[in-house]
């Protein structure tokens, strides 16, 4: 049995993290750590398996951002802050696209060298997980994940926010509410359409299901969903949730047009805090949350599965935060 | 002497380009001429550089889309097309990202080992071609240009939209202007400068230099332009230009703010045309140009020149155009 990295972690009195950054001399350990780790490697004569992997298949020191939907700009976020904590840790980023599901992707991964992929928007039922497994490439989830493989993952936490969000909207005298939800095979909707119920059953505000809609993440499904919304001839809830702030966007844009004043008639509440909802014109109620720091943990997480594949992955949620703008207003009378 | 493709094209009666496309069997061009082409090249002797390429270098059908300024989120509407338009010729897209003039982008893209570089948003003064053209990189300009390198080149032509806009302006009453520039370093904001001043000028409507202001293209430089511009003594111009839309949407949001009415007491013209332009709420007067066209040209031409570095560089010009919208409404008097 070679020795591993977390037998040297118990011997330094360090984490299994600190070692491999410690052994690839990453800047965040200190000099005096990298010493104490060094030796403990050196007296249990632990080799680094990256090391073997440098000699036998040429790391490259490249990560892709896999984008497995295009025409979802959520990724445009986080490729800055991926591409700029990837250079800190000597990594360069390259974005690689796909087609739902495209056969081809991890083939072209793998003849592009690629030492590990950070994974943005894969549908649920995505075999891409599967396949990366299957030829040994690292990745971590970024935001939406998959059911079919377990790997390290970095998401969001919507619960606490749609609980302040219910919370104040019941305050405001709502207690109907309806929803332009997201598609079902992504694993955000899924959580996000959870935990809004379970906050706006807590607050006493009913989902009425009639004003329930399901919509992909653009703004132009959100036009639509708010056109099918407001043919319906029952009386329209005073509280609309919207599965991202592109939807709230479009739905904003469809009750302007049909003259349904916001939040006079309709309050309605995002989820992403996009730059634009904050613009004064529109100023958006939405559920924010740091996807700048999330992509930066993210690089970080790709880095060191590819120094250390042994330990259990991990899961790092971050708690969103809900943000009160003027689309959230009074109760309709 | 080696046989050039012109020679084959001359025999074969097609242009050159159709020469590379034949003789790599894009689907662009029909079974008949590839025949044609194939028996004049077997008839010459003709051999394709890039088999020689293949056999001597390793091409990797991989090209770059190089992002000099990720803050400039202008390079995500042409990720999209430039992607889809490489696969169809057997491409593969991989987006790299530098900061101003990162003296290693030029060593990483030559150990990345790509084939071509699209090169999305230099500085005028970048001197990343020069060390592009001296590794002997292919690569296309896109949108911006820089002054050190000729290369082929996907750019827009402002003028009649500029045109159109200042006659509009003029039959609406506007005689005076302000503009939000955008920065001396790009050439895109050089040439639409020179393009407005010139069509304001044509129209009799006088640039108010107390009103004219330089700002980076975004909505934050946009809101600090236009709070300087309101915190001028003197009357502010019926008219104010602003160098994109991102700029634009900022000054609408200071005019929001500050209680200033649009299009009542200015008028506010943008320019790209992005999707928020159209929104309701937004109305935004602005000039747009098919950059989904452009993405998909760019990606032609860097295939072409991979295929044949021997022709002089094109320049393809794209003729934006004036949409007109609410923000533009007649003089205030």
């Amino acid at each position: 049995m070679p020795v591993t990295s977390h037998e040297v972690a118990r011997l330094a009195g360090v984490s299994q993290p600190t070692v491999s950054r410690a052994l690839r001399d990453d800047p965040r350990v200190s000099e005096r750590t990298k010493q104490v780790v060094r030796e403990a490697a050196a007296q249990l004569g632990y080799v680094r398996s990256e090391a073997g992997r440098t000699l036998s298949s040429g790391r490259t020191r490249r990560i892709a951002l896999l984008v497995t939907d295009l025409e979802n700009q959520f990724y445009v976020r986080i490729i800055a802050p991926v591409h700029r904590r990837l250079a800190t840790l000597g990594y360069q980023l390259t974005l690689q696209t796909e087609s739902s599901d495209d056969e081809g992707i991890v083939e072209r991964l793998v003849s592009a060298g690629v030492d590990g992929v950070v994974l943005a928007t894969p549908p649920v039922e995505s075999v891409t997980p599967i396949r990366l497994r299957d030829r040994g490439i690292p990745f971590v989830y970024f935001n939406r994940t998959s059911s079919s493989v377990e790997a390290d993952a970095v998401v969001v936490t919507p619960d606490a926010a749609y609980d302040t969000a219910a919370q104040r909207a019941a305050a405001l005298g709502h207690r109907r509410a309806g929803a332009i939800l997201g598609p079902v095979a992504t694993s955000t909707a899924r959580a996000r359409e959870t935990s809004l119920r379970h906050a706006l059953t807590s607050h006493g505000i009913a989902v009425d299901e009639r004003f329930v809609r399901r919509a992909t993440f653009d703004s132009d499904a959100g036009e639509e969903a708010m056109q099918s919304l407001l043919a319906e001839n029952a009386e329209m809830p005073s509280l609309l949730f919207c599965a991202n702030d592109l939807v709230a966007f479009g739905a904003l844009n469809t009750a302007h047009r049909a003259g349904v004043a916001v939040p006079g008639r309709v309050s309605v509440v995002g989820f992403d805090d996009l730059p634009a909802a904050r613009w004064p014109v529109i100023d958006l109620a939405t559920i924010a949350c740091d996807y700048e720091e999330m992509a930066r943990v993210a690089a970080e997480l790709i880095v060191e599965r590819i120094d250390d594949f042994t330990p259990p992955p991990q899961r790092r949620e971050f708690v969103a935060q809900f943000v009160e703008r003027g689309t959230l207003g009074p109760a309709a009378v």
